[in-house]
């Protein structure tokens, strides 16, 4: 068995693997990072777009963000559809944040290839990665890497290899709390090699279910549909998702949807998952390893790159003074802003979407819901504040349960 | 069978429906208040507490307000406490506006002298009320009054009669849509006579659930306490109810909850209901016939102040100048105010109590949706606006739905 060391074993070469590998080099901190999958498969995974001013901004900083800064769409607003009628949310002008729209698999690729340029150790098709003594002060990872048995000795691992990786699922039994919860819907996502039919995301709520008109490029859009829990992409040919998208999406005086071929469909369970805390001895976990929110409220890329904004640089104190505190704090620090965005996550779901149980009272609810959002002023800046991310942002971490 | 007439035949003489009397005579238009109760019963009944400022506004136009503006606490803010700490909600600060603390039937009292000193034909004791003809021009009501069996010939019939009242049971079966949300959770309340712990409210949110520490006059207590659903008053001795209120009210640094006689105790449910339309023919329901709003933020008095702000205006208007648009817009123009304070009024108990199902991830939902009320200025606001009434004000009475 081949023997290597490093600081940081990386487990998952996601944007948050990868990301914090980066940073880890810019602290001049060793890492490396494995990933189950192939280069070309993470490079294809489709996955969020939208990037919150406040990720963009630290991947700016970062030296992460020239294409992203070349190609991005930037927003500042976006459509509710409801009742067919219209509404605006202008949440730059509410909350000075733009948001850009950038597939995730653009940034990881960005991502990789300034990893590889770098000369990281970034290895692919890893299949059978193995934790060991994450309880002691010398924890390892055996893997197989082109063929060969590996052992990686590190003074830590990072588990950023998402919420069905090996990393969590490598902690006891009972020592980490977790917290679910599952919606009653599903959404149906579809890429189409077609125009978006406004610069601007639409949302909207009708009464079939939520559609959501998005986009990753100027000639490829994003579609959303609201599907039954369990429902099975077989059952969605092309012609039947446009005719759905269709009437969900057209409003009288609204620019129709154009078609265009179907590049990707495929199902998404709406899911709410946290583990606490995130880290168990000397592994710590991020981004989806450690919590998936539903996407609705596309939180789940820009929780990631916030945790690992806090893992690199109670890293970097660790390796700069030898104080373990913000590493030991790297959980409490997270959290709170995990949850005021599954809070928000959560309330953007029931916003939006048809309710499926117990329907009457909870469709009034929702249209007071949406009124409010587009007819008063707090309601529209607490919203924007969620929606572009500065209300997680200024979430204090702090002690106390209620 | 003794034969009157009048122009509205109001049954109930709860606030709404006294209320309503006292508007319409202002107008120049007769009606009957028929109630079923004693007056003494109906004085006593001890109901809500807390009028938004609106609310008080409206009473002081229609000259109903001097012992309240003598009596009434006027409130700038309240307290969250949470995580033993305490965090002030200043609403008065964020939206302009404060609430007056004056009993329910404190106000009752205000509009019995009222209308009895206009000489009103207000009557009690009034069981069998029968409403008939409510789809044709000649509505009627018959009842027996002081012994003598009576049929009132009337234009109209305002059911102000609650939601156990005999008005919204007498539309025939499918004319109205009825949406209902029970909580998993109820309140036993307590009236006290003990000076109040602290001069503003105090939203206690505790592991053992819910408590809230409200006041009637600088020398009565209202305290409430989250109990489980269908809890009956038996199991509440007093001495269990102050150890109780202590464990969820106290915290350090505060001052203790004072004791005192307990006067009266009781346990209600917690329960949304909303009937579409209001109005029936030649029959207008308001408040608790119409509505319910579980009690956790005070707004079903104030619902019903203005439901009948908006049917007393629309009474006028047809007998001033025969337009019955406004009287056929009259539940148009309540239900998006309705919704809204369900909406809220549903939100605020979500945010205060305990969670009974799934409790894991919608404790950790609340205490997010908790920091955002007391850390976030946008938060802040949004709630305030609701508290204090503006939300609603501004709510604007639209069609389409969702």
């Amino acid at each position: 068995m081949k023997r290597l060391t490093t600081r940081v074993a990386i487990v998952g070469a996601g944007p948050g693997g990868l990301l914090l590998s980066h940073l880890l080099q810019l602290a001049g901190v060793d890492s490396i990072v494995l990933e189950r999958r192939s280069r070309t498969y993470v490079e294809k995974r489709v996955r969020a777009g939208l990037l919150e001013g406040g990720t963009v901004d630290f991947l700016r900083a970062a030296g992460l963000a020239d294409r992203l800064d070349r190609e991005g769409l930037v927003h500042e607003g976006f459509v509710f559809r409801f009742g067919a009628r219209a509404h605006r949310m202008p949440f730059t002008e509410l909350t000075g944040r733009t948001v850009h729209m950038y597939g995730q698999q653009e940034l990881v690729k960005d991502l990789i290839r300034a990893r590889t340029a770098a000369g990281a150790r970034l290895w692919f098709d890893v299949p059978d990665v193995e934790l060991r003594g994450l309880e002691t002060d010398t924890p390892a990872v055996r893997c197989t890497v082109a063929g060969e048995p590996v052992e990686i000795a590190c003074d830590f691992v990072a588990g950023c290899d998402g919420f069905h990786g090996v990393s969590r699922r490598s902690v006891p039994p009972g020592a980490l709390t977790t917290y679910e919860r599952t919606y009653p819907y599903a959404w149906l996502g579809v890429l189409a090699q077609a125009p978006p039919a406004a610069e601007e995301l639409i949302y909207a709520v009708h009464g079939r279910g939520f559609a959501l008109h998005s986009m990753r490029s100027p000639a490829v859009s994003r579609l959303y549909l609201q599907v039954e829990a369990g429902e099975s992409v077989e059952n969605w040919p092309d012609e039947r998702i446009w005719k759905e998208l269709h009437t969900r999406l057209d409003i009288d005086g609204a620019p129709e949807l154009a078609e265009g071929p179907v590049l990707e469909k495929s199902c998404v369970a709406l899911r709410g998952f946290v583990t606490e805390p995130m880290s168990h001895g000397r592994l710590f976990l991020a981004g989806d390893a450690a919590h998936i929110v539903p996407p609705t409220a596309a939180k789940g890329l820009n929780l990631a790159v916030a945790d690992i904004k806090v893992l690199a640089a109670a890293f970097r104190e660790f390796y700069e003074t030898g104080d373990r505190g913000p590493l030991d704090g790297y959980s409490a620090a997270c959290l709170p802003g995990v949850w005021q965005a599954q809070e928000f996550s959560d309330w953007m779901s029931r916003l939006l979407h048809r309710p499926t149980e117990g329907p009457v009272f909870d469709e009034r609810l929702q249209h007071a819901r949406l009124e409010a959002v587009v007819g008063s002023p707090a309601a529209a800046r607490n919203f924007a504040e969620n929606y572009v991310g500065l209300a997680r942002e200024r979430t204090p971490a702090r002690g106390g349960r209620p």
